[in-house]
Parts: C-alpha cells; sequence; structure tokens
C-alpha cells in the first residue's frame, strides 16, 4: 500500500508542514521510524524521539510547541490518538471472503443467516437461531439453539456460545471465549454434598461491544446476565451469572466479577480486579488494577485501590507508611525507653 | 409449559394458602414477578418485594413471620433454595437429541461408547477410548487417546481431554476447559535454560463433578492430579500438576493451585485465591476471596483472608488500623514532642 | 516397557549400588514406590521414604549421605532432577502418528507444509501460512493467514492462532490457548464512548518456547508482541499487546502483563502476578506469586514481594508489623495514659 502524505492529512483531516507528496508505505512507531513510515507522537516521554526518527512523516497535536529541529514532514491535528487511529484503519489487513457458507459447516436448516454473513469451516450453529447481516462467523465457533445475533457482529474462531443467548450489532467477541455458560449455583443438600441450582435464564450483549479471548460470560439462573452498549471487555474476564454491566464501562483483562452483582456506566475498571457478589457500583467509579471491591460503592467518580479497597489516595497514603512500620516500631520503643527513663528518675526524686 | 400452583406444591412437598388452581408459565425473580409466574422469597433482603410482587404465587420458608398482607399466593416449604432449584429443573430447556453418533464426528474405531450415548458434529475422539452410556459430548469436543469417561457425564462444546484422563459418572465440563495438559515443569540446564520434564501422569476426576468453562486441570508429573466426588469448581480456574482436591469442595472462579498442594474435603474457596506449590489444606477450611495461601492449614474450620492470609478477624482488624495509620503516626508525633518538653522541663528543672 | 537398572544407569550417565539386573516397568514417586519401578530422591523433606519405599530402585545424588539402610537399588547421579526427566522421557507416551494430513482438514491451497507435519481433523489452515517439517498440529486447531512456524512445533488441539503470527521450532503450546487476537486499544470519542485502535501489528515467538493451556497473547498495536526463546508461559495467561518477553524467562499460572511492558531475561515470575503497562522489568528479577509490580525494575537479581510489591524480606517484615498492629495501638494507648499520668504529676508539682 502506497499513499502520499497528502492523502493521510485528508484521512485525519490535517495540516502539513513539509513534503506534501512523499510516498508513505507503513505506519511505525516512532521510535522505530525509517523512511517511507507515517508515525505519531502524543506521549510525552517520546519527545526526543520527534527530532531524532528517520519516519517519514508525524501526526502531532496542532499547538504542540517543537523544541528542536524535526527532519520528518509534521501532519497537524487536533487528537492525535484519534487520528493514528484512523490511520491504522486504513493499513489494516482486510481478509478477502473466500465463500459466504462453508460447506464444511453444520448449519441447521432451522437457522437463519442474513445477507453477507459468512460462516467459516467447521462452525455449527443449532436450530432456531437466527444471525443478522454481514456478520463473520469464523472457523470453529459454536452457537447453540435459539441464538439470536444482530448485524456486522464478528465471531472469532472457537468462541462456544450457549443457547439463547442475544448478541447485538457490530459485536466482536475474541477467540475461545465463552459465553453463556451455566453460572455457578448450587444449594447444599442432607447428604453433605450439592445439588446443582439450574440455569435457566440467559446472557443479553447488547451493540457495539468488544470481548477478548478465554473471556466468559455466565447465563443468569433465571432472567439475563446483561452486558450494556459499548461496553469492552479484555481477554480471561469472568463474568458470573446475572451480573450486568453498564453502558460504555471498560474492564482489563482477568478480573472477575462474582453473582448479581451490578457496575454502572463509564466505569474504568482496571486487570485482575475482583468484585464481589450482590455489589452495586455506581457510574463513573475507576478501580485500580488487582484491587478488591467487597460491597457498594454509592458515590460516582471515586477512584478505589487495595484490598479490600480504599480511595486511591488513602490506600497510597497507608501503604507508604506500611513500607515504614519498623521504624514505627522503633520510635515507639525509643518512646517507651524514655518513659521509664523519666518514671525511674521521677521516681527516685519522691 | 403450564402447571397449576397444586402441581407445584406437589413436586416440592409443599402446602399452599391461596389459589391452588392458579395456572403458572415460568419462575421469576421476586423482584421481578408478573402475573403468571412463580417466585421465591429467601433473602430477608428482599422481603419487602414480599409485598409488593406482581407474581402469581411465592415459595417461602414454612414458618417465616409475614409482616403484612401478600397478594400472591404462597407455597410453604421447609428448604426454599432446594424447593426452587426443583423447579427450575422442571422448566429447564431440554435439548431433543437429534441423532446419536454425528457423521461430522471423528471417532476412532478403537473407541467404545455406551448406550444413549451422543457425540456431536466436529468432535474428535481417540482410539482406545471408552465412553459410558448417556453421555452427552457436545460438538467440537477432543478427547484423547485411552481416555475413560463414566455414565451421565456432559462434556460441553470445545471442551478438550488430553489423553489417559479418567472422568466419572455424573460430571459437567463447561466449554473450552482443558483437562491433562502438561503440568509446568522444568529443570535448570548447564545452558541457562530449561529443559522438560515429562508429564507421564494423568488427571482422574471422580463423579458428581462440574467443572466450569476456561479452567485447566494438569496431567500429573507422576500419578495422578486428582478432583475427588463431587468437588465444583467455577470458570477460569487453574488446577496445576499432582494437585487432588478432596470431596465436596467448592472453589469460585479464577482460582489457582499450585502444584502437588492437596486440599480436603468440604473446604469453600473463593475467587481468585492463590494456593501455594506442597501445600496441605485440611477439611472444612474457608478461604476468602483474593487471598494467599502460603503453606500448610493444620487446623480445621480455619476461616482464611489476606495476602498473606490471617485468620479472617484478624485480617479486618488489622486492615482496619491500616487504614487509619496516618492517625497511629500522629499519636506518635504527638507523643514525641510532649516528652521531648518533659525531658527539656525536667532537665531545666535540675 | 520393560528395562534393567543397569540400562537405566547407562541412559543417565549414573553408578549402581545394588542388583544392576533388576527389572523396571515404571516409574513412581517415592511414597508410593512399588517393586519393579523407579524412584527419585531430591528433596530432603521425603527422606523417610528413602528407607521405606518398595521402589525396586532410587535415583539419588551421588554424594548423599544415607542415614539408614536403604533397601532398593541406588543409582548415583550428579544432577538427579535431570537424570530423572530423561528418565520420564523414555517412559513417556508416544502415540503413532496415524496420517499426516487428514482429510478432515481444511488446508488452504497456498499452505506450505514441511516433511513429516502431522495436521489433524477438524483443522483450519489459512492461505499463504508456511509450517515447517516435523511439526503436530493437532485436531481442531486454526492457523490463520500468513502466520508461519518453524520445525518440531507441537501445537495441541483447539488452540487458535490469529494471521501474522510468526513461531519458532521446537515450541509447544497447549490446548485453547489464543494468540494473535487484538491487543485492547480504545480511544475515548466525543459521544461519550470508545472507538477501537485497529491492531495492526502481530505476535512473534521464538524458539523453544512452551506456553500452557488457555493463555493469551494478544498481538501488538504496530509492531510485535515478542516472546523471545527459552521462555515457559504456564496456563491462563495474559500478554497483553506490544509486550517482549526475554529469553529464558519462566512465568506461573494467571500471570498478567500489561501493555507495552518489556521483561528482561532469566526472571521468575509466580502466579497471579499483575505486572502494569509501560515497565520495564530488567534481567534477573524473582516476583512472588500474587505481587503488584507498578512500574520499572532497573537493578537486577531483586527478589520482590507484595502489593504493590516490596523487597521480599521487606514485605514479609511490614506484613509482620501489620499482622499485629493490634499490639502497636495498645503500647501506644499506654504510652499516652503513662505521659498523662506524669504531665498531671508534673503539673501538680508545680
Amino acid at each position: 500500500m502506497k499513499i502520499t502524505v497528502r492523502d493521510i492529512a485528508n484521512l485525519v483531516n490535517g495540516d502539513i508542514i513539509g513534503d506534501a507528496d512523499a510516498i508513505i508505505m507503513a505506519p511505525s512507531k516512532i521510535e522505530e521510524g525509517q523512511p517511507g513510515t507515517v508515525s505519531f507522537f502524543s506521549n510525552p516521554k517520546y519527545e526526543s524521539y520527534l527530532y531524532t526518527t528517520k519516519a517519514t512523516a508525524i501526526l502531532i497535536q496542532k499547538d504542540f510547541a517543537l523544541k528542536n529541529q524535526v527532519n520528518s514532514s509534521l501532519i497537524l491535528v487536533e487528537n492525535v490518538q484519534e487520528a493514528f487511529g484512523k490511520l491504522l484503519q486504513t493499513f489494516n489487513y482486510q481478509p478477502t471472503p473466500t465463500h459466504l457458507i462453508s460447506k464444511l459447516a453444520s448449519v441447521h436448516d432451522s437457522a437463519t443467516l442474513g445477507e453477507n454473513t459468512q460462516v467459516g469451516d467447521f462452525v455449527v450453529i443449532k436450530n432456531n437461531t437466527v444471525i443478522g447481516s454481514d456478520c463473520t462467523i469464523h472457523d470453529q465457533v459454536y452457537i447453540g439453539e435459539h441464538v439470536v445475533i444482530g448485524d456486522h457482529t464478528i465471531i472469532y474462531p472457537g468462541v462456544k456460545i450457549y443457547r439463547h443467548t442475544v448478541i447485538g450489532s457490530h459485536c466482536i467477541v475474541h477467540s475461545n471465549t465463552v459465553i453463556g455458560s451455566d453460572g455457578f449455583g448450587f444449594s447444599p443438600n442432607s447428604e453433605g454434598s450439592f445439588t446443582k441450582i439450574p440455569q435457566i435464564g440467559n446472557v443479553v450483549i447488547e451493540d457495539n461491544v468488544e470481548i477478548g479471548a478465554n473471556s466468559v460470560i455466565d447465563r443468569a439462573t433465571l432472567g439475563s446476565t446483561v452486558i450494556k452498549k459499548g461496553v469492552k471487555l479484555d481477554n480471561l474476564i469472568q463474568i458470573a451469572h446475572n451480573v450486568t454491566i453498564g453502558n460504555n464501562t471498560v474492564i482489563a483483562a482477568q478480573t472477575g466479577v462474582a453473582g448479581s452483582t451490578s457496575i454502572g456506566e463509564n466505569c474504568l475498571i482496571g486487570g485482575q480486579v475482583g468484585i464481589a457478589g450482590h455489589s452495586k457500583i455506581v457510574e463513573n467509579t475507576m478501580i485500580q488494577a488487582k484491587s478488591g471491591i467487597s460491597g457498594d460503592i454509592k458515590q460516582p467518580g471515586r477512584k478505589l485501590y487495595g484490598y479490600p479497597a480504599l480511595d486511591y489516595q488513602n490506600y497510597l497514603k497507608s501503604y507508604a507508611y506500611f513500607k515504614n512500620l519498623d521504624k514505627l516500631v522503633d520510635k515507639i520503643r525509643k518512646l517507651e525507653k524514655e518513659l521509664d527513663f523519666i518514671k525511674t528518675k521521677n521516681e527516685s526524686n519522691v
């Protein structure tokens, strides 16, 4: 692929300083920029590379004050990240669809597939399932009975979707993720073992949701486990039965949300976080990686950290003291000695 | 599906207060109860819904003292959870088996399948494997060489079972779980890298075990990794080589048990717990979510919490002080000042 | 399989004390040793079994000073672990390859497979992919477009490898692991939701790497996520986009490494560790299980522990005080009282 600096400026609605006709063949990281590539600069940590990179062109913030001479052409934009995202889309790999429904797939007669929906090899689609148009169901995917999927949704190889799951439009689910497996529900019985509580609910995933690889979203005991519009879930995440996650909430890898918890919209949740069952987390909550949340979070906009989690600054402060507990203990010992000395002296004074 | 309140009362061995002939079409959560549904009430947190729900009938504890008028018919039972579990079973989805052994499966000639055992599309069953009767081997499952599976066991789509694994009867394994992968064993060699230690043992899973989705149980180096009767494992769990888990122990999602550790029976282990290798955890141990266990637990019935774990109440107490370490430091500073003042005064008194 | 003690001594280059002609049919753990088996002794914790085991032969360190009579034949070696590894290899299960390329696989015409490479049932190999010689691609594996795999590499059932991934020679990837899924990259947009940043980089895995089951390695946004020579990754591990892991680093199960972090060579990282994004961890770093690393580690050879991590001994020391914070508080209270008493007395003395 070959485009000019001018083409890129047009694409991202930017202004050019330098050679508009220079040829660009690939994007690059600024620290690895080579002639013929276009880089971007947004993180101040990388400013030194701005003046040394061999990249032919650089996307840069409109009003950025240069401190030195830059050898590359500059493309000035309002929002570097957004512009670079657009640019990457241009260079993104576009597989050519080879066949619509693979002859090596097993699609039940009662399943309905929309226009231009592609189904890969060794896919299984069970009875009464309805898939919209322009979807890509990659190889080796399993879609159970009575599933409904919207339009323009991509399901990567090996994903397993249990019966009665509902998935919206413009969703992406990465490989080997499991959606709709039984919630973890058992009741202790008189023999000292556990009886399975049937999980007869389902999973509902709304539009524009992306889910990473090897994650699990369990079906509800009754009703639905709900992942709302625009939610982004990373890899290896556990979402238990009857959880609800609000619009545009983002959760990083290996986090687990226990049963019946609801999370509000626009939350940012780090990796390896654990959230206890039956909790209510309000909107705009930020949770630092590896934190443990053991109950409701009622006030929006809090930033939490620790196990169990405190307000971010409070955890940092307490942890700073924790690191120096030996010095604290020394001080107490010193106080005890001094006090003993004073007491002894006072007594001898009597 | 339509049944009467009387039918349900018969099913769960309950007594009716109200209309025994009312028609029930589905179960519901009490806070979402609609006419034509049956709910249950067991968690006191939800008592207000008892008096406002539109559910036609409610399963309730025999001796529960009502505080207000209830509009629904009541079905009085000894154990609400158990009764509701039975009820859910009645309403549970029952897929109709379409064909016994799919023509799209690859089953080795030397494999043996019991009566009524169903094998889905794109399943692989290798040589010398023996599967009992009334099992369901869902689509895209892999079962390696010399595996033995009992009766009435359900293996969900995408599960991979390595050679020589033994699985009992009435087990359930959810999608994309891996059983029998190599234990993580390497010995450092003279070149500064690691040589693989062959893992020639296997995995043995006894009867009535349920395992969630995307979990991993590694084969033993020598001998067996053993999951005993009635164990329930949630999603994304790691069980390393040569681990033993005792009867009826329950482990929540994303917990990891390192190599050669043994866990006793009737333990309750929360999510995201980590248990170090070569540990012995006795029976009836409770471990709070996210805790880290770094050695043996020898006294039964302990409840543990923290990283590394302490007794539950002790961790809570220490953590309460941790949260207020700044105040403790202030107190020490104040003591130091006062003591300085006294010392100065005493000296000036001399 | 039957070999003599002499055969084993030859294999591991060891000296025999006892019956060189005794027949060995299987390896065993020393605490479970039976006649006809060969055990090994290296962990001092198990010394009592040395004198009581029924194993016919025992691999033991050359210069080990016996405290009692041993009934088994002894095979004296330099390095017990390494010798036992070799021995296990001898007894390891060797599946007989049945057919080279399964007729039930879907291999694109433009894909190239080296000599003796075996492809299982329901495997998908996409266009322009090149696989070396003597590889085993097990059943139900997916290998996307433009993938390159070296020689003697084993890919277990259900692994999914996205387009443009590069994997070296002598690698092992266990079941249902996902390689090359999209990095977790989104930029907030003006509508309050997130726009996907295309992930156009790839994953590069060098020679002699082993990866456990159900792990995930994301592709880079730009450039490559790199796993260098001899790295060993356990199960359920998360490696985010643009991470680099140095030669011979070993990482235990359920650990997560966030985006753009680089880890040096010869590091030992425990299970359930979390490492924040954009961190640089130098070579020879040891990280205790469940620790959280929130920034750069610049000095080689440190051993880290805690959340966030401190030097190992420091964390242990602080945690010891943490456990006894109640006693510290008592001491402070006592000091306060005594000081009050002294102050009151001093004042009354005035």
